[in-house]
C-alpha cells in the first residue's frame, strides 16, 4: 500500500520517474481565492536546478513548471492543483550499465526485493529529481503561509565536520554562496574540503538547518500528529536525511530540567519564552517561539571510487559509478526542507483551525 | 483535525486523560486468527508502570488491562480490539494549584492557547500516562511480529553525559537494571548522578536505543511513508523525545560516502551488507540489516526546583512543581519505544504485502 | 484492512462484538469547548432500545452509556470522546445451535470466508446491536449541528407495501406510534400486517425517510466526497439498507429536464430554489434546500420460518431461528438514520470550513 | 477540505478543470508487476467519448490519454501511475454567458456558495469531462480485475419509463446500440422518446445497472466499508445520479423475509445462494453470487427551452442554455459506472487480502 501522498487537509501526492516522461505533483486541499502564478513556483525550482555551481552534478534540467488545473484568472480553485515538469536531459545511456547491479548506498536493492522489478534509470522513483515535485507543491504551501506571515528559512549549518558557530551564523550570507553556508569563512573551508574529496571521487554529508519565523501557538494535533513528529516524518522522507532534532535536539539529553525548560515570562503584555531549548514546540504544539530544527545529511552515494557490490543475479561485483552526480547533497537539498517544512505548516495550520468550537 | 491515530492498516487510536475515567487503545486492522491473550498485553505494560525503583515516580497505578472486543476464544476477530486501562490513583488534588498556572517544559501553555481549555488534572491528555494506551497496542503489534520472527528490543544507551560503549553492550543487562543500561558500570555511574539530581530537585535526559532482529528487505513505502520516515514521526510523537536517527545518524553527516557506503556482498548464498552504517534502510525500506535508531529524550520538565512562569490570566509566577514525578524519563520510555516500533512495523509489514502482484 | 471509521474530520470508530464485554464507539475530532451531557447521548440510546413495544424485540438491554474521556467540567476538550456500552443481557445459548449453521440473510457464511472464523453468538460484529455506537457517537455529533441550529429527523415512510402519501405526512406522529410513521392510519394498517406476519414466523421490510433543515448551501467535497455520496455510504453501511436515494431519486430517472430542474428564485433577498427534486444537493454540494433522503430496508432477515441452509461443513440443513427478534428493523434504525446523517453532516461542516482562503 | 480522492488502498485522485489545459487522474497503489498499456486505458476512453451518435453531444474530444509515470517496459512499477488527457475542443466562448448566471440543476450556485469563485467555462471543475479520468483510472483498476478473472458490466436498464425488462435483457445488444439498452425493441422506442424531447430542447433520465461476475466471497470491510456502502458511495459519486439500489433495492422494502432470503445450498461441492436478491452481498460483504445493483440517473439539467434563474448578483433572469450537450446522460456514463466499480472492487480486493492473519 502505496505512501505517496503526505498531509490530511492540505494533501500533497508526487509522481514521476528521473527518466520517465515527467515528474509532478498534484496540491488537494489548497483552499479556494488563494492568488497563484506559476512564477511563485517556479523562482522554487529555480533554486533546485543543478549545474548551478561546481558543487552540484553538470546535469541541464530545464525544469519548468505547468499548472494544469486548479488555478483560474490567477487564484485557487478549491480544486487540485497538477503541477507538471516534463522531464528533459535523460541521457539513459549513462546507467545502462548499473541495470543489473545493486550500487551501494542506493535504494536499487530494496526496490527489487519489494517490487520485483524497478526503473533503474537514474534511479527512477528513488532518484533525488522526486524532489522537484514536493518543491512545487511546496511553493504552492510557502505562498500561502507567506499570506499569513510566517517565514520558512533553511540554510547548510555544516559541511563534512565543517561547522557554521551560532554566533556567526547571517542568513542572507547563506542565500549568497553555492554551499549555502550561512558564514563566508566556513564556505571557503568548505569548498576546499569538497574540492579534495571530488577529486578523489568521493563525497561529503553535511546538516541543514530550518527556522520559521511568524507562527503563532497552537500547531500540532496530539497525540500522533504533534508538530514534531510530523516534521520529523517530513524531513525524514527526504532522501538520505538520516537525522532529524528539534530544538536543543540531541544535547537536550545531557542537560537537565533547571537548564533546559524554557521559563515563562510576559513582554509586551504577551506570554512568551524566555529562552528557546525546545525549539519553538511544547507537548507537540507550536509554542509561539521561532520553530528550529536540524537534519543530518548522509554523504552522496554515488561516488566514483571502486565499491564492492554485487549483482541482481547475485555475483560479486566491483562497481566505479560514472554519470554526474553532486558532491555533496546539503546545497540542493536546502529547498527541499523549505517545501517540505511548508506543506507540514500549511497542513497543520488547516487543521488547528477546526481544534477551537468557536471559530468553527 | 485531531491526530489521535497512527498507521494506515494496523491503526491504533488512543483515548484518555490522565486523570478522567479512564485510558485506552482501539487496534483496528490487526489481521483475524491471531493467538492474543491478556497476558501478552499485561506484560508490556508492567514494565511500564511507575513506583518500581527509586528512578521512576511513586505513583502507585495498577494499570491493569482489559480486552473489550476483537478477541474470541484465544483469537483476533478481524474486528477492532478495544482495551481499557482504568484510572485509579487520581489524586487529583495534587494538581489543583497548577490549575492556572502554565508549567515550563510542559503543554499546558500550548494546549489553552489551541483548545480553549484543558484538563488541567495531572497534564490531562498530554501527560505520559496516555502511553499506557500506545502499549497495550503495541504489545498486539509485537505479539504479530513475534509470530513472524521479528523482534524489537530498546534500551538506554545513555543517561545525562554517561554512554554505553558500543564495545560494552550487554542487552541483557539492561533488563535487570532499572536504568534499562546495558552495562553495570556504566548504571552505577548514572545511579549516582541521578541520586545527586534528585536530591536538588532537579532531572535528567538521556538516550534510548531500538534494534530490531528479524526484518526482511521491503518495508517501507516510499516516497513519503519511508520507514525511516514512519519511525521517526512514531517516536517523535513520544512525549520528550526532541531527536531521532537511524543508524550512524548525526555521524553520517561528518562521514564521506566511501565510508559511509555500505557495501554489497554475498554470504551463505544471500545478498547481505557488509556493514550498517545505514541502520537497516536505504532508500527509506528496510535492506535486511538489522534496524538501529536512536531516540533523544529530553530532561523530565517537572522539577521542584523554583522557576519563572506565568499565570493563564497573565501574570508572572514562581512555580515549585510539587508531586510525584520521575527525575528521569527514559527507564519507563523504553517500553513505549518498543510498542511504537512494533505499530510501525506491524503496520508497514501488512503494507508491503501489497507491493507486489503476484502476491495479490 | 479493516473499515470502522467513518469521516474524515469528525470520525467516528465504533468497536464490539454483539455478546462481548462491551459496544462503544471513540468520536475523535470534536472541537473543543462544546458542551456535552452524558444525557444528551442516553436519550438518543433510549429511542433505539429494544422491548418497548410489541414491534420489536423482547432483549432487555439497558444500553447506559459512559464517557469515558473528551469530556472535562461539561465541556468537550478536542481529544478522543470514548464512549462505552456495556453489555448485559447476553443469553448466549440462544445461539450456541447456530455457531455451525449459516443463516440466510445474515453475514455469518461471509464473516467465515472472509476472516475464516467469527463470534457466533449474536452475530458477534454483524448484530444490529453495533448501531448503539453509531447512536451514542452520532449524538455527539447532532449536539454539535444542533448549535448550528441544523435539525435531522428520521421516520418510516413505508412498511412493507403501507406507504404513507407525501400529504398526509405529519412528523410528529412518527414521534407518536412505535413504527414511527407519520400518519396514524397507514399505523395501524401496518400494525396488522406486522401481526399476521409476525404470527406465521415472517417479517417485513420498509422505507425509511430523512428530512433535514437549517443547513446552508456549501456542505460536500466534489468530486468524491459528494454530499449525497457520502449520504448513500453512511446509510447503506448501516445493515439491512439495500437502497439510497436523494430527493426525487429514481423517480427522476422517468423525469425529464424541464420537470426535474429546479428553478432559482429570489425569496425575502435570498437566492433559494423554487421547487426541491434534487433534495438539497447540486452538484454534489449542499444547496440550502432542505436535504431530503430515503433508505429501502429489507426484511428483517431473522424469521422463525423453516429455511434452507447449508452448515459451516458444507452440509444442508434446514434453520427454524429462534430467539427474540424484531419483525420490522424500520423502528429501530430510524434513530441509527438520524445518527449517521449527523455524523455525515458534522464531518461535511466541518470540512467545508477550510474552502475558502479568506475563512482560514 | 477537499475530497478528490478515492480509496484506501488502490487510490485514485482525478485532476482537473473542463476547459483548463488538461484533465487527467493519478492511481496510487496499484501493485507492482501487472501488464499495462496505453490501450488498455484508451479502449474505456473511447467508449466514453462524445460525438459518437445524435444522442450525445457533438463536441469533438480526442480524449487521447498518456501515461506519465508508474509504468516501465509494460508493466506497473508500484509507484503512482499519473495519466494524463490534454483538453483541446475548448470553445469557451459558448459558456461566456452563463459566467454570471447560475444554471438551474447545475452546480453553479454551489461552487459560488463553497468557493467563492468558479472557473465557468462549461461547468469547471463539475463539468461531466472530470470523468474522463475516472474512466482512465478505473481502466487500470479493471485490467487488474480482469487478471482475476473478475467482469463488470454496465447498461442502460431504463431510459425516461422505459424499461427491459429482465427476461428480454441481452447484454451483447447494450453494446450494439448508442444507448446501451440491452435489447433491441427498446432501443427503438427510446429513440423516439429522445427524438422527441430533443426537438423540444428538453431532456431524459434513465437506469443504468451493473452486473459484476466472477467475484469470490470476501469483499467488502465491515462495519462503514461495507461492499454496499463503498459501491453506493462511488456511484452516487458520479455527477446525475440520484439514487442507488444493490440487488432487489427498494423492492425488498415491499417484500418479506420468507421471500427476499436467499437460500443456501451445495452446488457442485460449492457453498452457493439459490437465489440472489441481496444482489451479492451478505452483512456488507461479496457472498459469491453476482454483483447486482442499479443507478438512478436524472434528466441532463442542460435544456434550451427557458428556464427562471438568477444571476451572481441576484437579478432574477430566463436563461435558454446553448451549446452542444447530451440529451441523456445514461449511455456516456455506463463507462463511467464500470470505472468506478473497477475501483471500489480493485480496493476492496487488495484490503481483503489482510483480513486474515495465514495470509499475511
Amino acid at each position: 500500500m502505496a505512501g505517496n501522498t503526505y498531509g490530511t487537509v492540505f494533501r500533497v501526492m508526487t509522481f514521476g520517474e528521473s527518466h520517465g516522461a515527467a515528474v509532478g505533483a498534484v496540491v488537494d486541499g489548497c483552499p479556494a481565492g488563494l492568488d497563484l502564478d506559476v512564477k511563485d513556483i517556479q523562482k522554487y525550482l529555480d533554486r533546485r536546478k543543478p549545474g548551478q555551481s561546481r558543487f552540484t552534478t553538470a546535469r541541464q534540467e530545464a525544469d519548468e513548471v505547468r499548472i494544469l488545473s486548479g488555478v483560474f484568472e490567477g487564484r485557487t480553485l478549491g480544486t487540485p492543483i497538477a503541477l507538471l515538469i516534463p522531464n528533459e536531459d535523460q541521457r539513459s545511456k549513462d546507467y545502462s550499465d548499473i541495470k543489473d547491479v545493486y550500487r551501494p548506498g542506493h535504494a536499487d536493492f530494496c526496490f527489487d526485493k519489494k517490487y520485483g522489478l524497478r526503473d533503474y534509470r537514474g534511479g527512477g522513483r528513488s532518484s533525488g529529481r522526486e524532489t522537484a515535485g514536493r518543491v512545487a507543491a511546496g511553493a504552492v504551501a510557502l505562498k500561502l503561509l507567506s499570506a499569513l506571515d510566517i517565514e520558512v528559512t533553511a540554510f547548510a549549518r555544516q559541511i563534512g565536520n565543517i561547522r557554521v558557530p551560532e554566533e556567526k551564523t547571517d542568513i542572507r550570507e547563506s542565500r549568497e554562496n553555492p554551499l549555502c553556508l550561512p558564514d563566508k569563512e566556513s564556505y571557503e573551508k568548505a569548498s576546499e574540503y569538497l574540492d579534495t574529496l571530488r577529486k578523489e571521487g568521493n563525497s561529503a554529508g553535511g546538516i541543514i538547518e530550518c527556522v520559521v519565523r511568524g507562527l503563532s501557538a497552537g500547531l500540532g494535533e496530539p497525540v500522533f500528529d504533534k508538530l514534531d513528529a510530523e516534521l520529523a516524518k517530513a524531513i525524514m522522507s527526504i532522501g538520505s536525511v538520516k537525522g532529524f532534532e528539534m530544538g536543543d535536539g540531541f544535547r537536550s539529553a545531557e542537560s537537565n530540567g533547571r537548564e533546559n525548560n524554557d521559563p515563562f515570562i510576559i513582554k509586551d503584555g504577551k506570554i512568551i519564552k524566555e529562552s528557546n531549548h525546545s525549539g519553538g514546540t511544547l507537548g507537540g504544539i507550536s509554542d509561539g517561539s521561532p520553530l528550529v530544527f536540524r537534519a543530518a545529511v548522509k554523504p552522496t552515494p554515488s561516488i566514483s571510487l571502486p565499491q564492492k557490490t554485487v549483482s541482481s543475479s547475485g555475483k560479486e561485483r566491483v562497481i566505479e559509478i560514472k554519470g554526474r552526480h553532486d558532491p555533496v547533497i546539503v546545497p540542493r537539498a536546502v529547498v527541499v526542507v523549505e517545501a517540505m517544512t511548508g506543506i507540514v505548516l500549511a497542513d497543520l495550520y488547516l487543521r488547528n483551525i477546526l481544534s477551537k468550537e468557536d471559530k468553527v
